[in-house]
């Protein structure tokens, strides 16, 4: 950490940072500049977080050098961690495509997009039983209905199910029928939600919230498995920004960036990032070309009937064709799809 | 709500969404202009909440023209609302002032900091028994022990508290201890609490989440009147932007509109918004001559100590200097305070 | 145009509307909506834009239904525009890749640079003689000395080059020298700067604005084209948001929204976007692979001697590797390259 | 400056750093953590703002400690700056108001609102003849003819005017008509224009660009006086957030923290910032109680008539009954107005 004193520093106000930080077990170095003093600590930083120095008298910042997670970061596990989700390998190079209805809606119409997405080469059904929606006017889901229905298309089909979590008191019917339990980026820091699924042994993958940093992204990845559980899939899915084109703004360099800082598989929801149908495919195939370890995708066999966000559902035959052309992507990256 | 079609539509396309309309209850108007054809929708377009008309291949955009909340707007309750708590009434225009620290510490500590606040002309006890970090790794709170300091607090004091909730399984704590329930900004769309929330009869305070619009601010609050309870507080803390100089954007204009547009009251935490003491005085000024319900401020009588957010936490006479002149400028806009 | 009136508007304020909308040679539909009464308004709402209605006491809120732009549209010119640059194609399908340094340093080093990209593959050369910095203090680029630097190392390599204007005055400067004329991104929404480049027969590199939506970018444009140059590409180069991971966030899905709305080429520039060497070829495939018409890449021979963003530029090495990846996918999205 | 070094940085690479460091003249010091090596470099840090060390390939990244601006700082010049501007003071605590119609119309009505304003009690007239409009089809300006409806206007009235340029060419002009130059949020990152006004003896308005930082309008408003030109006051206008209800978001933290930084005036134009007449009285009233030097207010007697803007204009009577209450806040905050 290094600490940058206020212009005109008096000696006492100084003494009393060199205090603290010694109190903490590390070591300061005082180096008075031209127009400034500052102090560089030596040690780990990671201490000062229960006690910030910025609130002394004569601290005008604080400067953190060391990344504030540790489990998640590369430093710490070298590696590619890789999931296997019922077969299915998740992380370390390999493609995945997880694809479904925003919601569950009936038996039937599932179970037939589930056969689609699955005869165009997904490997993981979606599908929303609890569903976060911005209005209480709005479909909530099925609830376990929905996870049922899921169940028996797993059954089916073969494919693993991902679905969402809401409230830490349904942490158990998750355990019943999830292979994968989602996160939304609304809850991404939702940490009591965070610390409960932690504490179980069940694949995550967490969404980045829409005004979430990087760090903070993955500080709520930090969570989870400082809780115990190690199984955790990160997922980009478009932030908050002023451009109103697009539901939200596609961040498709914060692939690179999580790949250099963690270990963590990273993959992207290109529909709820751009909202509307005729953009997805471009955006599924940047996200390849950038580097993605997978996409989630939503597919419907009839938008216009959707409970929730058809304007944004690829049809099942605009899937099928997204899939060929992925598969070419994958292929000039090297990569297996 | 206007429908705008894509150029150059079907008229089996225009007829398809036509029928939709009229399948639920509603009246379509077709108008041909020079370059575009759009329907406007007569009846109450909410219905059109559960089946976006937007997935329709012939349709561009949907532009709902009604606001999507109803409980919170001013159109359904034109009288300002008016909550008592123990008391101390909060809306309506009288100026209201929360005060304390950001985390309950020590018994000894709060309780003086509660006498300080108090003796300043504070109204109401503010202490976090659960906090709500984005590292696993900083202190999370007393939990029930730091509710007890609270309790102890309030009778010692006779200042009714306000704590915040993280997880909805801790309702029955909050029934409890506590005279005002707390929303954070990162749960402002953890819509299962929203709802438990909701389904009691006590006062709730929600924060605007850091990305929130207004209008999604006022459908988290719906959420809450929806499930009963009427009891609810706006509080704005600051929205996140580009600019890193505070720790978020104070966002002050959306107190004239969300008067405008609800009944219930809004107030103010500066010290969230700016995260730097020196900054805390003048946007709770400003606050209240934008017409501010009320603030919250956080003190703390020795921040360099502070468990957590110390570096923007005033000290007691530096709150009571403030509450001096909070007076006078809620007089020179014919406020109480 | 739909023209929303404020709940309980007298028929007086609805009067004096539909007489402004008259006034106007346009044509009113009254609308009485169950809570609300709108006005659609039928004729070139264009016309508008001069008189804004919601000025007026009665209306609440104008919602423009046509974009606000002509000849940049796809409406005013289906087929695609291609301009060609001493004989290289832009726009129409063709990958087109633009690298050189940021800015132009020694005669020596440009030449060596741009042999180094022609040798790669690129088919334009990109160097900043005046360059746009935040700091009076950083370098300015080399003026006239620059242009001449350019003009000699296009004289070798055969490679057309592209340039910043900063001043309106230089354009004659610009006229002798550049090929393509570059206008930055801090100069987006320098309209004298616009016009007068647009009243040029030279192409022109317009920049998306760092806080500029996509319709403000695509109204920029045509203040170019109304003043009489059709020649214009546009280029994302990323923009401002609250990540600090990188210098900007790329906005890729611009790039399938711009391609339905407009006519024109749009290129990417991922080096001013992600301002950090090793994230650029990562953004480079994605943008390729998303449907970019081309890239503008940064590359310089010592990036630790760059009088400006080397942290950002490619070694030519790693520029060479870059190009062979780029002609895969776009191989694999049957493109040319 | 501190230089973080990449983990497991090679003796050579390391040493690479300290050889370009001590190049220019400034002494490193190594300090070896337990997970990083930084160096923190002692001297004047502005050096290399010429030469970046993140270019380095041993550097993860280099943290500057020191403001990149230096004129404007009140680290230069701790007492505040006052200008005279026709006998009206600007800066140092007293509240100045100038208000006018966006753009100058006809002379008649120009002159009709500058008596209005003056009588309750604005000091400067505003008034626009070069327009920056978004669209090129909007009303531009009147031009030179504006601004000699400018200048009967200030004949007869006596009140020093604030007119916007958008072009260096126009400097000449300016320096006949204007009392102040403004330049607008647009062009705040125009350096060329920025130089140019900076080389005349002639008080410039800088307004905040609309994704500007706070460090950036000061280095903008460094241009200026590093050209020489001392006479700049700052102000205000909205920042650019994902917020609709609003045109842009205020940032009244600025005051307090521009304070801090800067001895130049800081003013607030609300108008733009709200973009809606019944937002602008409250956001007035705050910002003189957050502090602000001064504000800029739009008023207009026939705002449905307004050739630009007049959904945000005040009516003249509107705008007296705000100048009262404004007074009465200056006064609860001990200042003169």
């Amino acid at each position: 950490m290094i600490v940058v004193l206020k212009p005109g520093v008096t000696e006492a106000a100084v003494e009393e940072v060199l205090v603290e930080i010694k109190k903490m077990g590390l070591t300061p170095h005082v180096l008075t500049g031209t127009e400034r003093t500052v102090i560089a600590v030596v040690g780990d930083e990671r201490a000062l977080q229960k006690k910030p120095l910025a609130a002394l008298p004569g601290v005008e910042e604080a400067l953190p050098i060391l990344s504030p997670y540790k489990l998640v970061s590369r430093e710490c596990k070298p590696k590619d961690t890789v999931l296997d989700v019922g077969g299915v390998k998740i992380g370390g190079g390999k493609v995945v495509v997880m694809a479904g209805p925003c919601s569950v809606e009936t038996e039937e119409r599932l179970l037939s997009i589930a056969q689609d997405v699955k005869g165009a080469g997904a490997s993981i059904l979606r599908g929303g039983a609890f569903k976060p929606r911005t209005s209480p006017y709005a479909f909530q889901g099925l609830g376990e209905e929905g996870l049922a229905y899921l169940a028996e298309a797993k059954k089916k089909t073969g494919l693993p199910i991902i679905t969402e979590i809401m409230d830490p008191r349904d942490m158990p019917l998750m355990m019943k029928y999830a292979d994968i339990v989602q996160i939304g980026a609304r809850n991404m820091q939702n940490f009591r939600l965070l610390s409960e699924v932690g504490s179980y042994s069940k694949p995550v993958m967490l969404k980045r919230g829409l005004s979430a940093t990087i760090k903070e992204f993955l500080l709520s990845a930090e969570y989870i498995l400082a809780a115990g559980n190690q199984q955790v899939i990160l997922c980009e899915r478009g932030i908050r920004t002023f451009e109103t084109m697009t539901r939200n703004t596609l961040d498709l360099s914060a692939i690179p960036v999580i790949r250099r800082l963690s270990h963590l598989p990273i993959i992207v929801d290109p529909s709820h990032a751009v909202g509307k149908t005729d953009l997805v495919a471009p955006m599924a195939m940047a996200a390849v070309a950038a580097g993605a370890d997978g996409l989630m995708i939503e597919v419907h066999s009839h938008p216009s009937e959707a409970y929730c966000d058809g304007e944004q559902a690829l049809l099942p035959t605009q899937f099928k064709t997204l899939m060929t052309q992925l598969k070419r992507i994958a292929q000039a990256c090297d990569r297996d799809m």
